[in-house]
């Protein structure tokens, strides 16, 4: 078998100047599910037909595929299929067609349809010459119908627009995935006449003809009907994520990790949890990221493209991106851990601090309002609350280093680059210019001077500014 | 026509002092959303029965409209409209009348009742008394039941209290929305007798005596049974902003926006986006909200009252009210921009700081924990980490100024009022208590001193406090 | 009637090394809920039969309740009950017993099989030996399947593996809660066999032997299906959850308080809520936590085992966690608040600003980038924004007092142990490493020094580090 994939429209419904297939559904284009979905089947051969804005198209996917392109934008499907024929014309077996805009097929359901081409072979001797995937609506309105004879099999399958008034009467719609027997499909779809109201060419014409000729043509009926929701609006694209979503969430479920309030629940789908997993209400696990064993993710926090380490403890409304949290880390809650930052085993980021491409080695502790920024920091040491690491001289980045055990004082400057010893301290409220030796204490501090009664002369509104 | 809205009840299963039309949906009293309907509906005389702290609801509506005072609290429906009787008693048209607690009617529900009035003074040849709303429920415990003759007809309305075990049965209810012709109301209404159960007279008693007078009352079924959802308990108020929610949310969506887990998306009825918006989970925008053409609003984000232009991004956990964020700017996460600041194009508002009453011109960065209050800030100023903006002496509020690419370092404090002028450069760590010239350095900054082995000492506890 | 609870397996489909019972739901083991079911039923007597981890569920539970150890962990349900034989072989009267995993179950459906066997044997003579839960399950797969008899009495009730395939049309499904006469069970069971496919003994046995004996036993349907949900995945651990949260969340709706977006909130089963409180989105509520009448909580605010006192207010993205907020209170936006931490009525905490182990009396203000900790603030003192409390100095914690009225100015340093007096005020940015008497205005500060054009030289890059 192999497939062919209709991705050539620009979705005027979606009032969007990119292509409707590069629209996101958990950050990644819809049409990313569908090759997701032919590389699960093992199809090797797989082309798109690609038109409107191809480059955004083929610069994501990349040569992997196959692109033809449909140089008339309003051919319509048939000439879709045509603008690949050389993909197919001469193949004598099966060519998968379906709609990029079609994300919620299920490879199950795909094998199903196979299966039967095969026992339909077997058992009555017969050879499909299309079998399309087809679902039974309670409100059918807006699909293509799929007209079957007494024997039950398909007549034709027509538009709505086109549609009689019986025709529309019918509740099993056109779910958009086709498997074509090729020579049959060749002979047919040059037949096909542009619709006398859009001029276009439609692909479901091949059908009538088909039957016509004595082909048999059969509907195969998705188990679950939302499989063949086509994605023609960005309502219907919010509601495809949503039924996405909600499979990946439930598949991890049941793989043994706890998800609360899994509805309010984004993971994306390159996202692996390693088990005994604890997920809190509206968290977000983007991109590439991995999440270990016994690890908590507290609510509202967004983990991306990171690694969470084993028994790590994110609390709410952390965000961390393109980071590794190590294990038995404790994160947030508040905390920004951001670009290629590593937050050492049993180390604790706390609220209001952020981590900006930082190493924290094994135990250092930055609990509360603090700006770490391009340092390295080792083993057990401490970093106060308001102390900022200055990387940033008005033209330059710098990087700083703080050895074992130090301790910096709250409100305390680092001034990069700037090097503090191990075990050295640095008192509150200091700014540090230069390197702190291994075991000094570091400090830059005014003389306190006491103004008596001077405070309260201030406050009742006798005295100026200070 | 004419209409009339019954809102002088206190909403006794609400629990509450205030007035249960006032109770919030969507920021919004629910009695809005009637009055919306009403204004949708072209409809010139709208007309208000009050009763229950009327005043709350007459200063929140103001004198748009006509008041009318239910002068017994426990007069009941029918009791309402005869205060209001002046507006009506000798209009020779239609009275809609309509309870205030019916916040789910559509406008286009109440354009076909219009119709069907036209149509059957056209195609019957009769003058319809009244028309009332109704809806089948699968479960209709609790509402009233319509029980109409063999000719379809609406014989009378009953109270479930009232209704015998037969009526019960009965799954077409009153949708608490009718249109009177107010002659024969004026006839009926005035012959209604008080519930010998409740001592209330129930306007719905005017359909058994138009009945029985010959003259001739239909009901007209609403499409979707939650247009007549009543809200008695806090509980459908939860659910009618549920549904109000979604209809707004699915109608931005619809118009070419994206929006991820729109059930999770708060979206107020008078906020604009125009389009090409991409809304994350847990978003709110509230209240006189705009947000421009390709802006990102991250999770969790909120906006209330302000005005987003087009390709900024607010990243996740931001909260934005009362201002104004400029093309492209960057804000968060976890930003809190408030009264009446401004964010210029390009500037970045990032995490952990607060800007209130601010205008940060073009390219201004201010990336971290500051506090940014009563300042001006001109273009391609750097706010370093852990600023503050220092706006109180303990009496009075002051401005400061910041001029074109100026630079504060970290940790500084600039207290208001001060000027630094243009290419200005306060070194990290500083006090600025007087103004600093144009292209100066301002540095306040005691002599760094090191003591040799002391920052161990205190580490293993030989040393005190520092 | 004496209870016992089946709670010795370890839930393997939950591929956790904690018993499946002690996973939590809303903060609180599964088991929790089926506890609270039979103390709400006023049940004296309650058994457990444990066995996997036994120790974990005994430690949790406490000596309340009666444990039996059932020693083989593959004996099935009917081992587990004998294993109880001593509680209930000689008691004359009714056993419920009940599987650890229905956490479900509501006290009205139980009481209403009381008041069925009851009226049994009133009205037809006769004493039910045994009396199951059960329910109508449009799709029964995996539930153990009610048989009946013509009469409608129970003939045997047989595990979906056991089941032939008339069997397994049955809709009727066995929902895991029993009321077992004992005489009759202590007869039947010792003559249940192993099962031949799994060798174990499933108390389900016992009502084709009862059947047998000519003992009558009956099923009584639960009105809503979900109630006889047992949770043997996590995914039906997380369906469970929904199902309590939504109950709590409803009631508490029906109670008189406001909560947006219902389905998005979480509030554990021991929070109260006084009346007229209003919640936001995404909220959480956890613990022993109390919300006094008037109280506003944020979208996303998450408040554990505190008590928030009337009027209070806590802003969005704020977490709360023991500790007590006082009477119109503000709180947030992104405050967090923590381990017995005091906030005065009237008292503002603002946004970044974390407070741990500290008292703010009265009309205390801290809005902005702070860290209050082990602190006492009095009445009305301002505690500037980037103030720290140092309360750690490498090896110990201290505490820190400010007097009423006392004014902190921004970006200072308060270094614990010290003590500000009343109306005492410390200049921005000054380090206070001593007592400041009352009245007094104290202050670190070296002096302003400007080096003319040396900022822009610094900025277009001629000049080095500051």
């Amino acid at each position: 078998m192999k497939a062919l994939v209709l991705s050539a429209g620009m979705g005027t419904r979606f009032k969007s100047e990119k292509p409707k297939v590069m629209h996101p559904i958990l950050g990644k284009p819809m049409l990313w599910y569908v090759l997701r979905l032919l590389k699960e089947l093992n199809i090797p051969d797989i082309a798109l037909v690609v038109g409107y804005r191809e480059e955004e198209i083929r610069s994501y996917f990349g040569e992997d595929y196959i692109y033809y392109r449909q140089s008339n934008p309003k051919g319509g499907t048939g000439d879709a299929v045509l603008s690949a024929m050389d993909f197919w014309k001469d193949y004598e077996g099966y060519l998968l067609v379906i709609n990029g805009d079609a994300p919620l097929v299920k490879p199950q359901t795909v094998k199903n349809m196979q299966r039967y081409l095969h026992l339909v072979e077997e058992y009555e001797g017969k050879r499909l010459s299309a079998l399309l995937l087809s679902a039974q609506l309670p409100d059918p309105t807006g699909y293509g119908r799929v007209v079957k004879n007494s024997e039950g099999n398909v007549v034709r399958v027509v538009e709505e627009k086109d549609a009689s008034p019986e025709e529309r009467m019918i509740s099993e719609v056109n779910g958009g995935l086709y498997m074509f027997y090729c020579p049959h499909l060749f002979q047919t779809l040059k037949e096909v006449k542009p619709s006398s109201h859009t001029g276009e060419l439609y692909l479901t014409e091949v059908f009538s003809l088909m039957h016509v000729s004595g082909y048999v043509v059969r509907s195969f009926m998705a188990e679950d009907p939302v499989e063949v929701l086509g994605v023609n609006t960005r309502w219907e694209l919010a509601v495809s994520e949503n039924v996405i979503r909600l499979r990946i969430v439930q598949s991890w479920a049941e793989k043994g990790n706890t998800i609360h309030q899994p509805e309010s629940v984004w993971i994306e789908p390159e996202v692996v949890l390693e088990g005994d997993v604890e997920i809190y209400p509206h968290v977000m696990l983007r991109g590439n990221t991995k999440v270990g064993k016994g690890v908590v993710v507290g609510s509202g926090s967004i983990v991306e493209n990171s690694t969470v380490e084993e028994g790590a403890l994110i609390e709410p409304y952390s965000v961390v991106r393109n980071s590794r949290i190590g294990s038995s880390a404790v994160v947030g809650p508040f905390a920004h851990v951001r670009e290629g930052s590593y937050i050492g085993p049993e180390s604790h980021v706390g609220n209001f601090v952020e981590v900006k491409k930082s190493s924290l080695e094994k135990d250092v502790k930055a609990k509360h309002l603090s700006y770490i920024g391009d340092a390295v920091i080792e083993e057990g040491a401490n970093v106060g609350a308001g102390v900022v690491f200055a990387n940033f001289d008005g033209k330059r980045k710098h990087q700083s280093y703080v050895g074992k055990g130090a301790f910096i004082g709250s409100n305390s400057l680092i001034v990069a680059p700037v090097k503090l010893g191990s075990y050295s301290f640095v008192a509150g409220g200091s700014v540090i210019t230069k390197d702190v030796p291994e075991g000094d204490l570091a400090i830059t501090r005014p003389e306190l001077k006491l103004y008596a009664g001077k405070g309260k002369k201030k406050l009742i509104g006798q005295e100026g500014n200070v």
